[in-house]
């Protein structure tokens, strides 16, 4: 099959529009009448508040309104577990919990009015990790739970792991812990809430879910007594998502109870100290993973414990075991596999999505597990992974059914391209490779009720179509994908096509921007769409030019007969002609794709995804012993991706991913003491920046899955999942030393090494 | 058939956002970075432009952007018949010619600078009205056609004149004059044009026709050598409109130019003074008649002669010709009609469409006329009409096919309600009743290529619902007419329905919102779309609640089973169930309507509408003989509306057209002195003001058309159309002289009063 719009690299459309200071982000915007609110945080990580004095604030001129727990109804709470409320009365649990807010003509003014909000504390003992924080002695956080362990069913059970430790002639155990990063996004959060006549709600948000926050916000709206109200998500241009903003968070509904207030639009938005301290980062982890193998390295169990520290409440960062299970089930054929997690309240920070959903800290075990048990039993790490490699049409342990499966030649590549069989082992004690795979959904996943998007495609007069897609594009290009898939289905050019995807009004429903599910899902919605589209074109086709449908082509903007090129007619003014006429008709056409996957069952089993994709990548590093400098010589990533819809959007994901996962491996970290965060700034939490960079090679595999969109699968996640177990184990093969605690700092290769040469003391 | 939303005298849903000032009209909206334009019209009425100098404009500081007519391309032309060049490079030709245009950061500072623009003229001898113009020693306006006479074909041929003539016991003839009127819109027109980076342009504005502006936009692009660009329409609220913005106009271009030369958005809104002369009033009309009748009082023939000062341009106003054909041939049966118009190019304002479209110009003919011949031939003038009334079923002498019809009905109630037999001729001198008819398209009218409308429905998880339609909403209540049509089809309250109707990116295409077709045309495009959403509704209902479809009923949002109503479910659940499942849907749907009406032939013949919309008005005045004025003592208005879909929208429109009816058969006229207005301010022209109006008695006679949407046809223009004849019919009735030059002043009746007693010249 030869494609037109499918497979080209086209840059993405908004392009112009970022580079050249056009795209209006939230902080862009400014709304007639417009006010600027502005959030006080608390003082302490635990204590209880015994008053909020806000007359100064309410003095202060160009003050507008200044709001409390108490205007809110008494018991309403947000958040996955409905155990936050937006503002704090009684108790704070965290540095970022919100105690009250102000709106002001101006920000300056609506600071200086929270700097004046006295507030009387009496001082708790904090907990402030999860260890600490189950032991019975711990303070309660949320004491009408009586316990800090968070009623969470994390468990899955496939085959029997003690029937699998038996049948090992191999087993491994280590314990793994992974920091809290942050999803460092360019432009914070912030929205503008404002209420029409009939207390209908706008709200302009970067979100990363129109429709699920606007089912939240109705929820508050209810809450506050306007029932049977209407709430419209305008998104602007999202500079930065990567899960931060699957939720619905304290200040928006802080800005909705400004906004009623007052009766005005309502401004907030972060500033960067705030987007550090007051967003919520990837759950950090504390996994301890035990894997066997038989002699000829065939797998036979992995088990796994893991702690989560949940922070002060519960966002969805509490459910990433849920997706934890994937690759600890699927990753690799292993038949008996035994899971478990716990989230634990402590005084910190409180977690959510980050690109990878658990994944990332998952594979981090499971990978550097797996080379541990390639030492143990003598197997290259390399062929372990290729014993075990998953296949297609096979169904793993959870009750993934596996369609399309690239791993064996992500591998092989991988091995190729590092010079595997050459390097592997022979570094001189400074050089090392290293390899690590992953599993993740590609084809949506059923987190939800639904799992669907929908689509309605208008064609105009001029052969120009305008797509409204439920789908969000958050800097990722999905409103190119989306164009492409739409241009090839119609036969026209991609750049005739106009992506609508930033109004509730005006965009069909859809589930969010996560687990990867846009090209597939909202690829298949257009597509669909389009058919229908297209299936009328060629009946007007057919008719004007007096062909069978069957020989109607549609290309670049022009009909044909297939069997007599010569018969031709513009899309354009066949169009007109089914217009320009009594009882004319313009095209239209609407879709709503739910994939046929499943919502897993109790038991964390059933088909989560339509498909599933898989990936390998391998480094070689070079480690300074002097300083523990750890430097990337060579980043292959090799990905199966079913279908490259536009290879240029989809190196740039890997690529990102890849330096995402670099990062986590080797710098980047939140750093809290006894609650307070230390570096919240760009100076000292060390993201990646363009001097820390390093070329990524990235190995496309294609294996065209039947179910995506002309093929594709997901990728939106997958390119940093295995970046830090493939570094982690490079640095092995170089020196020797395993780092089991992420990120993997010189300070840490050092100690390490001290440790292995007998010179410092044993962790 | 019950109704719910349909019949329900609901306001208008923009109703509370205009009376508390939240609505945005075009003065009101401010983009980031917006430049403010305005032009420097012509200082004559026709002369030779011999030097513009825009050089001390472009230094004063703030200016951005100083164009004339070379900036455009030197043949680009606008309007009807493409004789408007947006900028005058060298003749103007009326006082409103636009010589050049400024953009500056503020509005003053491009005021200030267009008064520094020098411009040379060579003064021309200007022709001010069309007798004149039409003389062989007339001088030329468009020199390259070499006649001030348009060349259109405003002919029509029904049967036999000369056959009717000598078939006639009693013939009149009478010679009518009306005036310029104008729209008087409350917010002034303007618009703002931007480009983004990729020269795709974006037009704010507050036009009436949004899909055929976009195509006259991307024309202008063309010209400009941007090739296959995007044109989006963005409307703001429409302070009025009446037909003033049926067209695209030389201020657009301009501000599309100044944008494009910029790069920044360029506002230009008019104000008031250049609303009264920049703007295009109804056509002025001379208005030759002759009708006939047998001693019975049938009609036998009608042979009108016009002609109409088309000002310097043309604009849709030279069309308005082949609207008047229709009541010419069609009010009251006629078995034989000719009629001739001639347009004729003067030095004064050019003309556009007016709610009416020529038919209250014919109509003020027509039905004075018709008075003269009830009274030479002895027939009481309600009996006449009562005669030669039409009736359903008929097909008119050009090719109307009255489907219904309450004309008679209309008849019967005016004169019931005026006590016709009573007061007709009994006034003392001083009172007199009058009345006058009117035919009117009620279901669209193919006048363009597609008398179309598209409309897409979605419906979402709360059963609340989004509709996109092409129709616009000018202040007539479409939205609200819309949404009840929608409401009643889905068995949902009105307020769940939202109309979105402003911006051709997201809505479908539409013809534009004229000829009184809105509630006919978008009705039923709106009704077909919510039929399918309503038929997989009725799937979804039947197969919860376990009843077969045909059983399923749904009122005010909840499902039930006809057969046993215990059997329920409220709609909102029942779409969620169909959502929340694998393989989920959500109800959206489309449909694009173009009612099967006819273009006119070459020989004007045709079935112009899909339906016919009839009426009578009925007038009581008492003139002071002594001053010459006329006060309204009581006004009967009776409409065949088919049905009414909101009664109080409905009587909004019939008292707010009589209002109007009532300003141009009494007060209203621009006055122009050698193509220089002399009123252009409220003070002067004598709009109806609220001390003004009279109690319109509103009579709503339904006659369910078929076609229409639950019964409706069209009714936004004839509210005005017969109000100026039945005044003066009264007023003959009352004083026993007959004024034929509107408007009807107080000097005309104590002229022609003077004149019948003798005393003063005949005319």
């Amino acid at each position: 099959m030869t494609f037109n719009a499918v497979g080209q690299k086209i840059p993405k459309k908004d392009a112009p529009l970022k580079v050249t200071g056009q795209a209006l982000y939230i902080d862009d915007l400014e709304l007639p009448g417009m006010l600027y609110g502005k959030i006080l945080f608390s003082k302490y990580p635990h204590a209880r508040i015994l008053n909020i004095d806000t007359s100064k604030a309410e003095r202060l001129p160009g003050v507008k309104a200044v709001v409390t727990a108490k205007d809110f109804p008494p018991n309403f709470r947000i958040g996955f577990m409905k155990d936050n409320p937006p503002l704090k009365g009684n108790k704070v649990l965290s540095t970022r919990d919100e105690i009250a807010a102000v709106c002001a003509i101006s920000p300056e003014i609506a600071e200086e009015a929270c700097e004046l909000i006295d507030v009387d504390y009496e001082v708790l003992p904090g907990v402030f990790d999860p260890i600490t924080a189950m032991r019975e002695d711990a303070p309660i956080l949320h004491e009408e739970l009586g316990s800090n362990v968070l009623k969470l069913p994390w468990k899955l059970v496939c085959g029997d792991v003690e029937k699998g430790k038996s049948e090992s002639k191999y087993i491994v155990e280590d314990t793994f812990t992974t920091q809290w990063v942050t999803h460092c996004c360019m432009a914070t959060s912030g929205c503008i809430a404002h209420f029409d006549i009939n207390n209908n709600l706008t709200l302009y948000s970067n979100t990363q879910i129109p429709s699920l926050a606007q089912n939240d916000f109705l929820e508050a709206l209810n809450a506050l007594g306007l029932k049977n109200r209407r709430v419209r998500i305008i998104q602007v241009t999202i500079g930065g998502a990567f899960g931060s903003k699957l939720d619905t968070y304290p200040y928006e509904y802080i800005a909705i109870l400004l906004a009623l207030k007052t009766r005005k639009p309502v401004k907030i938005v972060f500033s960067r100290d705030e987007e550090f301290f007051a967003t919520s980062p990837r759950q950090c982890t504390i996994t301890k993973i035990s894997q066997g193998c038989t002699k000829e390295g065939k797998l036979t169990f992995r088990e796994v414990e893991m702690i989560l520290d949940n922070g002060a409440y519960t966002s969805w960062g509490a459910t990433t075991p849920s997706v934890m299970m994937m690759p600890i089930s699927s990753l690799y054929r292993v038949p008996n596999v035994k899971y478990e997690a716990k989230c634990v309240y402590t005084n910190n920070t409180y977690c959510q999505a980050m690109r990878g959903y658990g994944n990332p800290q998952a594979t981090f075990a499971i990978e550097s597990s797996l080379d541990h048990l390639a030492e143990v039993s003598g197997i290259d790490p390399y062929d372990l992974r290729m014993i075990n490699a998953n296949q297609p049409g096979e169904i793993t342990p959870q009750g993934f059914k596996i369609t399309t499966c690239g791993l064996k030649e992500c591998l092989e590549e991988v091995a190729k391209r590092l010079n595997w069989r050459e390097k592997r082992g022979k570094g001189g004690g400074k050089r090392g490779v290293g390899m690590a795979s992953l599993i993740h959904v590609g084809g949506g996943a059923r987190v939800y009720k639904s799992d669907g998007c929908g689509t309605i495609i208008k064609m105009d007069d001029f052969g120009k179509v305008d797509v409204f897609t439920g789908a969000t594009d958050i800097g990722q290009g999905a409103d190119t994908v989306i164009a492409q898939i739409v241009a090839e289905e119609l036969g026209i050019p991609v750049e005739d096509v106009n992506v609508i995807h930033n109004d509730t009004d005006v965009c069909p429903w859809d589930v969010g921007v996560h687990a990867s599910r846009t090209t597939f899902v909202a690829g298949n919605s257009a597509l669909y769409a389009a058919r229908k589209i297209k299936a009328r074109l060629t009946e007007i086709v057919s008719k004007i030019l007096e062909i069978p449908q069957e020989d109607v082509e549609i290309r670049n903007g022009i009909a044909f007969s297939k069997s007599d090129p010569q018969k031709s007619i513009p899309v354009a003014r066949a169009i007109r002609r089914a217009h320009f006429t009594t009882g004319g008709s313009m095209l239209m056409a609407e879709h709503f794709y739910d994939p046929n996957n499943e919502n897993l069952g109790k038991d964390f089993k059933g088909n989560l995804s339509t498909a599933y994709t898989y990936g390998t990548h391998g480094v070689e590093v070079e480690v300074d012993t002097e300083t523990g400098k750890v430097k990337i010589l060579k980043y292959v990533a090799a990905h199966d991706i079913g279908r490259a819809i536009n290879p240029l959007l989809l190196e740039g994901q890997i690529e990102g991913g890849a330096l995402m996962g670099i990062g986590f491996a080797l710098s980047e970290r939140l750093i809290y003491q006894n609650g307070y965060l230390k570096n919240g700034n760009f100076l000292d939490y060390k993201i990646l920046t363009v001097r820390d960079a390093v070329p990524v090679e990235t190995v496309i595999i294609e294996t065209d899955e039947k179910e995506g969109p002309y093929g594709a699968k997901g990728i939106g996640e997958p390119g940093l999942v295995p970046s830090a177990p493939a570094i982690a184990n490079a640095i092995y093969d170089a020196i020797g030393v395993r780092i089991k605690d992420l990120p993997i700092t010189p300070e840490k290769i050092l100690k390490a090494l001290k440790e292995k040469a007998g010179t410092g003391n044993k962790a």
